[in-house]
């Protein structure tokens, strides 16, 4: 099998026998050489963000020294959530390979199918409302007309 | 305006005059008190994951001791993106107010609602692949057997 997703089984398998989260580990490769890694650690580190691959892109930028993971190839256990979909393209990762799919995931109770299903256009009109988008407004202008900042 | 809005804005103009990242705030209430503020670290922390509501729930499941954020209402200065969208469901928040959309926030240049249509089914086959599938099945099923876990 391949190597790099030895590792984020290993990663994950590591996780799941200390009690940190969910069977999900991520590897993270530049030019053959892994630069991240990590694995779930909701329940160790109380916070619902921690997947294995947003852990392994925060190393991975960390050892890097950027926020642009061009370039990069990601292994995870588990096919992407949408929060981690979405990190992946926010890092500009180039390939992801996953083991598991979406449905092997929901049958071990989690809750990444009903999270894409969310994602559609009108899904989330019972949860998410407009406020004071006037006062926002002036807040993106400001932030339009600074010339010196870094976009990404 | 809405007082939580107000301090999500006054946590994004705190971001974008001290060149953190984008102009997005977040303030997490619950029981109409804040548990939780954040702001678009991105560039500071050289992290594509440091959304502004990102941040907050950090800061919420820290001060709350949980990754379980039921009863909390979200107050951000733009649409959440699909991974803070996701966060937030994986938070079990139970409300969002967002000031800007998705199209002003596409019109400052950032790349969300491309990252939405990307959610859609089929619309990821480039760039994710299956790999090892059966190796990671085992790892589920070491998963599943664990009798004792805490599940989210």
């Amino acid at each position: 099998m391949n190597k790099y997703m030895r590792m984020a089984i290993n990663e994950a398998r590591k996780g799941i026998r200390n009690g940190h989260g969910g069977p999900f580990g991520a590897v993270i490769v530049k030019d053959g050489v892994v630069v991240g890694k990590g694995h779930n650690q909701v329940v160790k580190n109380n916070d619902p963000t921690c997947h294995g691959e947003i852990m392994a892109i925060h190393k991975a930028c960390k050892n890097l020294g950027t926020f642009d993971l061009s370039g990069c190839e990601l292994y995870t256990t588990g096919e992407p959530c949408p929060m981690c979909m979405s990190a992946i393209l926010w890092a500009n990762i180039d390939m992801v390979y996953y083991g598991c799919n979406i449905l092997d995931t929901e049958d071990i109770g989690f809750r990444d199918k009903k999270f894409y299903e969310m994602q559609q256009p009108g899904a989330r009109e019972k949860l998410v409302h407009e406020l004071d988008r006037k006062a926002c407004l002036k807040l993106y202008k400001e932030y339009k007309e600074i010339t010196d900042k870094v976009n990404y």
